[in-house]
């Protein structure tokens, strides 16, 4: 589980690369790149969802996980979270526009990797060869 | 620890937002957010580094996990390692142009986190403060 201490000491310095132990960004980052994090925030980057509905689009996460995971998103202020006051109460959450530029990120990172999954498959089974 | 088997059911039908269930994109994806593959890619991102270099980069890592993410991350294609045939052996690591370009996107996104810190930070506070 993401702790939140990690240090990538600077390298050339041109101001970008340090690291505090334990700042916000790198707590932050570490929720967003928790093992459920990513997939919530791309499962709600096409527009706010009921906690059921998101469960549904995201694969063998339990509702204890999405849960955790949520919450750790609304304290950022990645996701927002609205209880509609009926009976049941009906939970949506949706991204703030800090969750959704991050998401933009998630999501140009993730067609990066797939444009080049031809390349990335080639690759893995030239090393699975040589083993 | 990542398995790959994440499915993110599609919203609206724009083409981008399948993930296929154990697709190779998913599972390299799934690579670099692991626990250390960010900081790995974000570690050699200023060139190559000899692998005890690497490892007093992140802070908390051990040997076995540093070994086991560029392991992984080698066979994706998105790290090369060298090894010069000295006594003892010299290994290096770096990235490849599908590793740089990943780490790129790695790289936006921690700014765009940083960028917003202060605003996290204040959610952060009156989340806190409300419970």
């Amino acid at each position: 589980m993401p702790v939140g201490n990690q240090v990538v000491k600077p390298g050339p310095p041109d101001g970008s690369e340090v690291f505090h132990s334990n700042c916000a960004a790198v707590q932050v980052f570490d929720h967003i790149t928790s093992r459920w994090g990513i997939w919530v925030l791309l499962g709600l980057h096409h527009g706010p969802l009921r906690f059921f509905e998101l469960r549904g689009r995201i694969e063998g996460i339990s509702e204890k996980m999405l849960s955790q995971t949520l919450r750790n998103l609304v304290r950022d202020g990645l996701v927002w979270r609205h209880v509609e006051p009926t009976v049941p109460p009906q939970v949506t959450y949706g991204l703030t526009e800090i969750g959704s530029g991050t998401a933009d990120h998630l999501t140009g990172m993730f067609g990066w990797i797939r444009d080049h999954a031809e390349a990335i498959v080639d690759t893995q089974v030239r090393y699975d060869d040589a083993r």
